[in-house]
């Protein structure tokens, strides 16, 4: 999913041209996409020979050597002028090659008691955990965006709708807030994938472990990790972190889809409940007046994207003997651009949320379409004495009745009102209104404006942590 | 993926011959599976009605005719006597039914301050918290299972295949123990998973809340949740636990199936690696001597079924507006099945683990085959100063030269390995036995018959816990 | 998904009470979800034994004794009093082991020169045969249906959303046609599957073919097949048609999800383009005024279903080696629930169809929104001689200047529209209306009435074919 | 899946210091990876000019500056000196817009009567259409390929597995000719594709037709499509073909991945049926002895990754409304990697099947384990008379016994093996050898070497065709 594409889709230009010794190359080598994973690669190996020296297995000097070498690499990536060559197949060996030609046989003592096993799984481990904590702060800053957005409209109403269909008003901050509670557990799947991928594969080597005197909790303890896996075969050939990962990024990209559906339909102008800045839309090539919500509309498609990932990960490890097998180097772009979709993703939602302008009009008078109260009324009844079916039923009555007359049940007289049940009264106006309506769910996790500001309150709380 | 289905097919036998009206009827009622709900139904129910009479919102009376409702209930469906009616749709409206016949109005009043909505989300949580505390116990007894096997062969050598080449020899104790290590993850997640599983959604009525002066917590508590879901609008239509468990699910039965797969590898003869008791296995229709094992192979096959549920559930979220669409009703077969599937797994594969005979012979003969000590020599090489690179490429040479000569590295004359190093010395033989090798990899996660007792006494303490 | 999971529920209700070699029985029969094969298997046996008898493989008296007691069989199942037992395993045994109770030795000589590798095949390729062809039927009784509905509302306005924006005015009827060439090509995918299930695997026997001197092609013949499998290895393991059924099915399902998406959207109140038929929605336990469009919201939830039937499919056959292995039994139950799904939908899509009534009012103001023809305005510039993209540049002005002014295009003065490009005469105002802007798209897969009609004779020719 | 993503890394790599609207930009733009369909996209726009002049809706002298300019920007893409530019959003419009720096007001007109809705949906079927031809093109090398290895062992004898159990003496190549049939049905399945992704959507224009007289038949002639789309809001959304061919693609890799697993667990030393040349392998980081078959368990692998896009795309089209959404901008890059990995993989196989090397020795001891005859003994007891039932359970005595003995069946003494059934005679030894029993099956579709021979003819027909 990089320019290793962009180098086949010149190979075929020609037909198949490609010799197929150049062919098994390209295929089996990672070096275009793992890439990535240098700086991470870098580390574990700084890490590694540090140990490595303090086990005395390796000598200071070939410590110190190893670790000039590594940092006139990192100069060489970072200003872009390290060669990568597909022949040495993958970052590894690119990096390993470089110092050696740098220091020598220090470097070519790099790789004792290691295999690239165990180094890649330490490697990848170190990115997604990196991953995971962008992912965790970006989630928190959407969350935060659209927590700004409830509060601004925290007694804003619009109609909250089950089945498409106007169900009882609610307020649009109360709105919002469902998707700060969604992300918020996004975050706390997120921060349990995490402890799972922060534990040390380096020590398994090859499969087996070593017959090197190593120190894996110095090594764990250097690289922050929690702990190390405590089963080589098992270590060199989990990918569970990869999955689970992918897994969490799945449902976030659900929770952005069901969003995206969401403002698509809001801003679609039969609707017209939000606007959303221009920057996130596109016009037309042929309808000059169109303003068409891109952003959404494509997060929504990568949804597909992300999932099929998933897809990917855990069909690449069904039946797969241990220990580590070469179908595991196809864990790293599925994983790479769930990555970087989730990303991107929640960057430009975050300021999207900032970008909604609120058409209260729109949302009152749709809200006023429906009979939006009927349950209010319903509730009422029930307060009077009334048991909760019967009530449901007299209400229902009183809908029909609503619907012939083409108005609302606020519309109706008192006397009409009365003829569905004997217990109303005067003071059912009070209830049939929009605002009495939202204010009177009044309990932790209801619309009202109230326990929107609790509920504010409550995450800001959070997300001061 | 039950009786309706059973149904279904009689109903097609006669090609269509059902009316479309029954058709309706049975394509949106979900009673002939959400039955397996009934108990959760009514556990929700009992705690709703305590708090409503607790709030002064019904009376005790109501309450107690409830409970006496609700008890007859219980017998009855437990005696098999309780007549579930399709027309009723789903086990929710059966239940109410039954109980407004037995008890009259008190039954029309538990409706009170709650809908389908929320009281469905509330049954599926409470059962899929009971699942997880079913696999959880599963997997540990199936961990102990593997430990004791662990345990008898912590010193059995085996080859340790990488790309199913031979690659280094390993202990079977150590190669149980990197499924103990997998399934112990597995536990996590479940775990991991029952926290967000377990917060009460109870109380967001139909999306918005109620009127009534409820008190989620007093419900919350006395089901064993540990917190309410903070949002309504979210909690009806917040079905991520099941996905989360369907995502923890598939990631035992990919374990289940690298299992298998290796389980029915060891089995053929050709590697004879284990006997698996005749139990698990069938004879064949035609080949009078075939002994087939078919339990490791549906398992594997059933990673499929599970793999498939989680992207139904994934699938069936994606660009859903809030807050609750029937859409969501299609989330109770997938998690059922998955459940089913799991749970049946796990069992069988306890007890086949007891049912493993290991064939300690065949494993030894396949462990000198190969070159299995190659990398030890490697290291021995290193011990006397030669960098690690070089003496990869030196044991390389040695290696070549024991094809040649059909030997193992063991078998060459000491004159002869000292062609590819001065270094090697009398000592090298020591390095070259397969004992000699296991027992070198004596660091935490190594294949040391020492570091798998080691490993097995912290499982164990594990599963005390 | 059938009796097998009640009894299952059951089994759990007592926390695994259930011993262990019970469950292995249950874990490996198949018979509770087989036996809807039951009459395609004695179909293919009655063939089977035909050839043998006309082959002197078996005597004449054989087959006629066979013939015999597969009627009574039949009857038995036809009648409910076929015992089917689970220590039978699956449909195969439990048949073969009365026609033996009833026939003797004839019934033993029924098996000879197959086996149940390819007697299963065989089994489920009728079987999917003939969940094909009431596939096809139902899509054309389905296209059918779109098609009246079409014609009613040849020339009905709407607008036409891309984006969900309004882009230009459209007639329902093209809308409705633009379902039914989706749910064409799906007829094309399942006749061209239709091929690749339709050929012989019996004789391929266990997995090598047999030593009796079959004749293949005459049971081939017999049962209707278009060629024979050529090769007995790839007959036994091969499940590539139920997976090409299973996508085919996919996509269906996912038009459906489209359509329904499209007719939740369309009867929300803020939108009301359609009324679907009473019974095809339900009402809500809590708000009396609730209509809920039930079932193509479930349809759409029981896409992730099909989806998921297929990841599960090709999983379960991902890197098996030939030729059969167990894992294959699980082929049957993702198939089977998704020929049930999809038969099932289809017939209660076709009904609900005819259940549309269309409130052209409501399009029209839909349609009125939005300067649908802004497209048209830019073609007429283009007509008058501008360059494309100058006429879109133009227009996109004159919109710009109604969005201030809040007025339509076709509102605007004849000087007013002038100022944007001075080749606007009195002719434009035919061009802005939106019956001129449907009826001037009139070529071969345009909107305008005119092409709608002629759209609809050539699918009813199709249908007649 | 491109350079877009090496600029992401690197965007990233300063921990999100992009500014949003360049976020906005990158995240909504296909120009890095549709600049792939650039040489469609100009086959499409020139045969639209033609037919645009010949309709005269623009001049003969705009359309010949049009082919002027086309011909110099191929010029400039061939050559490289093209510059993509990513505020030009895509591939269509970088192109549109050099063109009109190259040719002025003639370049404006190119976009009459079309969008960019139909313009994509026609350049994406162009080049599904040229990668169709592709990969059949490669299916029947690969296929050709098989048929001369199956060629050079019809009469290699190793033994058939099923359950990975010995079953019955089979030969190779009747082996290698199970893949060529499913490779076979692989190019039926893409031929069936092909023709319902050869229709020409465009005319289509944004989604409802356009008002200019286009002639779209000519378009279709000119572009070699067999037909045109007959409903132009199903043209414009319409991804089916896409969905359809991942489809069949993921059967291929469904194929790739059973023939992977089988030639990974023959070059297995335990088994050690095969080699495979070197150039497919790779060696160890630390294993000196190593030989990794890399290719074939990177091609497994592999198939997760085309089942990851297949889900990617059917999730992408779930539940979305007519007529086109941004979404479908997602469809692309799922394309064309299955495009390329596909591909790729068929090339690398055919190589590889030339490379493979067998061990007929390894091969017949294999055959001679695990009683493979015992079937044969089954049948020669049925010709003698006894059912078949009754001679499987005598056979099934055979074997115990010989088990017991630690024998093959045919090194039983024929006293002995008349102690199993009288009518057991001397020429029994002949139907016990594993020549006699592959012979044996000399039926269609049968594993005799005289069935393999006349199966490879039929290849060949096929292939010439």
């Amino acid at each position: 999913m990089n320019e290793q594409f962009s180098k086949k889709a010149e190979a075929w230009s020609a037909r198949f041209s490609e010799p197929v010794s150049d062919l098994v190359k390209r295929y089996t080598a990672s070096v275009f996409f793992d890439k990535r994973l240098a700086m991470f690669d870098i580390q574990g190996s700084l890490a590694h020979a540090e140990m490595l020296a303090a086990q005395g297995i390796i000598s200071e000097a070939d410590r110190a050597e190893i670790e000039r070498g590594m940092a006139q690499i990192k100069s060489e990536i970072e200003a872009g002028s390290f060669e990568w060559l597909l022949d040495l197949e993958d970052v590894h060996l690119n990096i390993e090659k470089r110092l050696t030609e740098l220091v020598g046989d220090a470097g070519k003592r790099l790789h004792t008691g290691r295999s690239r096993n165990d180094q890649v799984a330490t490697d990848i481990r170190l990115y997604v955990r990196a991953a995971i904590d962008d992912v965790i702060a970006l989630l928190n800053t959407l969350r935060g965006a659209l927590t700004d957005l409830a509060e601004r409209h925290h007694d804003t109403i619009l109609p909250g709708f089950t089945h498409l269909q106007v169900a009882q008003p609610i307020t649009f901050g109360h709105h919002m807030l469902a998707y700060v509670e969604m992300f918020g557990r996004d975050c706390e799947r997120m921060r349990d994938a995490r402890r799972r991928v922060n534990r040390l594969p380096l020590g398994a080597a090859a499969l087996a472990g070593t017959t090197f005197p190593i120190d894996r909790l110095r090594v764990a303890n250097k690289l922050g990790f929690e702990d190390v896996c405590h089963n080589s075969l098992d270590a060199v050939s989990d990918r569970d972190f990869a999955i689970e990962f992918t897994a969490a990024a799945s449902l976030i990209m659900m929770h952005i889809s069901r969003m995206s559906e969401e403002l698509v339909m809001w801003i679609s102008p039969r609707i017209g409940f939000i606007d959303i800045a221009d920057r996130f839309c596109t016009g037309s090539s042929i309808m000059p007046q169109k303003k068409n919500p891109d952003v959404p509309e494509l997060a929504r498609g990568k949804t597909g994207r992300v999932y099929g990932h998933l897809t990917a990960l855990l069909t690449l490890m069904k039946g797969q003997p241990l220990a580590y097998n070469k179908d595991n180097q196809e864990d790293k772009e599925p994983l790479f651009d769930t990555v970087d979709t989730v990303l991107d993703t929640l960057r430009i939602f975050t300021d999207m949320a900032t970008g909604i302008t609120v058409n209260a009009g729109n949302m009152r008078a749709a809200a006023l379409q429906g009979y939006a109260t009927a349950t209010d009324l319903a509730d009422y009844l029930v307060k009077k004495g009334l048991p909760f079916r019967d009530a449901h039923e007299a209400v229902a009555h009183a809908v029909r009745a609503c619907d012939s007359a083409r108005c609302d049940l606020s519309e109706m007289s008192l006397e009409t009102l009365r003829t569905f049940s004997p217990l109303i009264g005067e003071d059912v106006f009070a209830v049939l209104t929009l605002e009495g309506s939202v204010a009177a769910r009044d309990h932790v996790g209801g619309t009202a404006p109230n326990q929107v500001r609790k509920a504010i309150e409550r995450v800001r709380g959070q997300l001061k942590d």
